[in-house]
């Protein structure tokens, strides 16, 4: 198999840079094209871009040219970067002219025919991409909000094995989930800010989706009842999450445990290069898992566990830990695209459109 | 009435230099002791004291003589800060030579005959004073944990109007309740920390004895299932907390908000000097309260509350703020020994020791 | 003498909040008119702000409506935290109605008939006021740049007693000096920024004017070479600075700490409200002067000094603090109206305009 | 060349966790003994250390068990991250066993027969180490004090090329510098401690010593007058410094940035693993270098220089960022210690102990 060519669009914003640091080195894409603004476009990357990183701009996309939106990009797929305010007109442009979408956008998670995807969680959901009818054999495919992944992931086990009535959760998550420049620093620095804008209803919402099972073509979602308080706190990367659930089944908390530690993806043995050796790492140190300590784990895809003990109110309580913009962002959509290449849902474009050729 | 005169136990400490500052132009008390372990004895309180206040070592006690512990104190009340490894032995010698000690110790806490007492929820309850044996007329009051007063303040307007039967809480835990040189900055910048030790513990039981009655000289706490989660996040004062409840009756959203808004203070009218206007505020601002902001409220002692809607698990969730060193300590304390002057269980000792006199 | 009026522009920001918040109280000014930009005219002053500060909005302006700018404002006066790109037009517009604009925008500091002024350094400078030619009345006076003002009431008395040739300066300043929201939290974190735009050269060139003597009407600068690095670190108030100085004249470490000590302000008896005890406060504890814990002495006015020893490079170094929104912005301004008030240049005006009467 | 066996002392320490986490996978040295206090003493490594990294106990080493101190140890060599007060009497004791002592403490850096040795800076130093008199093939060779080592690097292309006669520092010193626990995190949230004990002292003295020749046998000291003021600041990793420099003979800016651009690491070509690329990064851009952003340039080897401007009183002035706890500590040791392998000073001991002999 030759290289995919992967574009990326709000290659720029901070997700866009995700993107473009962790294709670096990557065995099977290699990034063609990056789409930005107009204020952007014409210049190069390094010049077009407030680089946020650690690393440094990779030099092989240094100078590159920032391209404007387009429906013919030189690129067999999209990484989405965007603001939902644009991706809401923009994925579905992309997607009519034969492009799939890999989105990191909220615009299209909950639509019936849209897979809201974890590789390690429902593989399966790539199947609702044929009811998606743009006439091109494009598609979009959606990651899950950067809360919802650590408490989903951490959430499977526990019910494919005992069944799950209700949960509850309280997160406190990292300021980069919040882009850049986000939250002001007056407002972070030594204090927590007790509210996300709309992030306790994505909470409730793809969970139940993300668990769900496809019948007949049709996704149906479970019904576990979830209750989430969500709070920014100054920490760079790292989402943790405070859970605490009614099983439908009584468990020991042995049970609880081999629940976690036994869970097997069912991607395993794929081979796709994002994938880390551990889904779920469960720590028995009471301390842990710390988000400066830990996020990182398994490349920062492995989500963290740890104090697991029973809960006076409902069975067990525990604590989740996820790298936002890595398995939350990212590193979840590139995983995303792997997987649906190895499904022969991703391939390279007959119709080669080179960068070099006259683009209008 | 003339000034009645305080003497501090743990003067150095971090909780020590809190009742130093907060008792700084109190009307009714003066400091006259300041006792601390054998490495600060015969200093003045200037040298022996690493004050971490912003305020400054007040003038009046900078220059007094730190005082060993003895069980003849120049004072007719005693503050304790003391660690719990201390105060297990030292606080009944103080209560057994005569003196009350009020205290922010957790020793004694949940000894069924020492009022666990916050002032505005369960000024009855210094009645058990009565039941303990010191032959002396000294006897022990304690304040709560610093993670339970704004849960219980919070708790205590719907238990009386609508019956409690279970309690989530997960806790957002400022730096200053770990006391001093306390957490370790590598461990606190850009971190959670997501267990403190012994404290999920206090949180299931203290609410239940401060909202507990007492009939027949016998205190009866209530059984209000209480599930906890406590975190160490990057601030420096104010405990926030995220909280969920079961009612025993079915309240509408503005019934809830009626709840802590009409609450009235049953010491309301006595006039002790340390009580806010308001003991519960409500914020309506969706982004409120915050630590930085807001733990400063009615001077430390006012609990803030806010983010009041139904839970999808339990009946309504919501959060509290209050602050840690003041009224989940030092603060708390001394309106303890303002409620307990104006119950007349606590007034100048016949027998005055003067601090000039010689001390064995 | 009856209250004057003082009028604020640009009271939603962070200058003008910290405007309304210090003169809650104050006993010779009452605010009568808020001025701020079109979104936020025509609504309460509480539904207009994103307050930041951690006391609440004052009840007593919470409820005005704010006011468009216009050159009839019900005031005696304006205190101006206009952003300079606003301020290089409204201060002579406010000016040129007869207004005394005490402001604390950049705009006009280094005008040579402006006043740069703090009061205990050069009260004298007032005399300025009279080159203005607003044909009305009207004046603009200026405070400095929040990192000029603590290093200049650092050099004043060594200047005085010594004469100074050099200074070297590294600024460690606050992340409320960018306003808000100012500094991104992601820049902030665990991070310095070590570049301030336009920082550096103000702390060159405003030491001088505010050194400097008024002779014939006309201000003669000082010429001392100051060489400046400014850097934003993760503190919230006050702005620490690492000073280097070479004398003109010989000098022991104890005459230096004298100077220090005995310097006497000019303004020393007049009895102004916002003047702290001391300008200038001396540690000799090595780790004094710290930002979080000495920001607010004498009430955020007073300028800290500590580490005073010999320098291998020039002759003596040390460290100064200041508060940077109180003593740097607009408690200066206040402080600077307090002194025009005192030197009979400022007073109620003739033709009072009510904030009732109808409004163009 | 097989592989050398390096033993670590301190190995539970800060220091020694960073040797740990550094020497794995590197090509030449492989870690056979770990030594630390008595109390971890008969403990495996997992159960001894309070792990602080990010990335987790190296297998590899989790299940050795710590060793006692002695003079027997089963290694060819000794990295030593000792606190000084261990290190005054360790260090010779292995010394005189015949190991080559790698040390990172301060006990021996300022001893004239002791190299203090950057590779890139004084290579030539090793020489020195034939004036030690163990009697036993054994040494002791050190690295500089954290916040020597950036600077150091800093002005040896401006020593070399124009001279330097004297250098104004003032750092801003990252929290991981103090060790663990280290400093409260009541002290360092949102705060600057201005003081560092015995920190501005070697910064006086060490650059001398490293930009000093042997001859004869004897090293040379020069002579720059240094002057330093030492700040703590809340930042993880990464010490900044603001230098200012009077050069010996005159300069353009370009010939200043020429100066650092076009150094040339003497240790070039010799194939160290872990010397950086480049010694020296400079950045153009105003913001940069920033600790939390470019301290990992060069895996935490590379030094990053940026903003060089004239000063207005000595000749120039820059900023330089380094990692403090890579090539501030162990990472600097590990290159002395490859160095000393190019140059024949550090081999196989032919007496081989292995580790599972029975030890004293």
């Amino acid at each position: 198999m030759g290289m995919l060519r992967a574009g990326i669009v709000g290659a720029t914003g901070a997700v866009g840079q995700k993107f473009v640091a962790l294709l670096q080195g990557h065995p099977w894409f290699t990034i063609t094209a990056l789409v930005a603004s107009d204020r952007s476009v014409g210049r190069t990357y390094r010049d077009a871009v407030n680089w946020i990183g650690t690393t440094g701009i990779p030099a092989s996309v240094a100078s590159m040219d920032v391209l404007p939106f387009r429906d013919n990009l030189p690129c067999d797929m999209i990484f989405s970067g965007l603001h939902a305010s644009v991706a809401d007109h923009a994925e579905p442009t992309l997607a009519r002219a034969g492009y799939p979408v890999i989105s990191n956008a909220k615009s299209f998670r909950m639509h019936p025919d849209v897979p809201l995807l974890i590789p390690e969680i429902n593989p399966e959901h790539t199947s609702l991409i044929k009811n998606q009818d743009w006439q091109s054999g494009g598609y979009i495919v959606t990651n899950p909000n950067c809360s919802t992944v650590g408490l989903t992931c951490a959430l499977k086990p526990l019910h494919r094995r005992f069944g799950l009535e209700a949960v509850q959760v309280t997160t406190m998550q990292a300021l980069s989930g919040a882009g850049y420049p986000g939250v002001s620093s007056l407002d972070a620095l030594a204090n927590v800010v007790p509210f996300i804008g709309g992030e306790e209803d994505k909470l409730v919402h793809e969970p139940n989706k993300l668990l769900g099972t496809v019948a007949g073509g049709v996704l149906q979602p479970t019904s576990i009842r979830i209750s989430a308080q969500c709070n920014r706190v100054p920490v760079l990367e790292g989402h943790l999450e405070c859970i605490s659930v009614k099983l439908s089944t009584s468990a020991s908390r042995e049970d609880v445990v081999d629940a976690f530690e036994s869970f097997v993806s069912p991607i395993k043995g794929l081979g796709l290069p994002t994938e880390p050796d551990q889904l779920l790492h469960v720590f028995e140190d009471e301390q842990f898992p710390q988000p400066r300590r830990h996020s990182d784990l398994g490349g920062g895809m492995t989500v963290s566990i740890g104090r697991i003990r029973p809960c006076e109110v409902l069975d067990y309580k525990f604590i989740a830990l996820s790298h936002n913009t890595v398995r939350g962002a990212a590193g979840g959509a590139i995983l995303n695209a792997e997987l649906l290449v190895k499904q022969g849902l991703l391939h390279a474009r007959a119709d080669k459109i080179t960068p070099s050729e006259p683009l209008t």
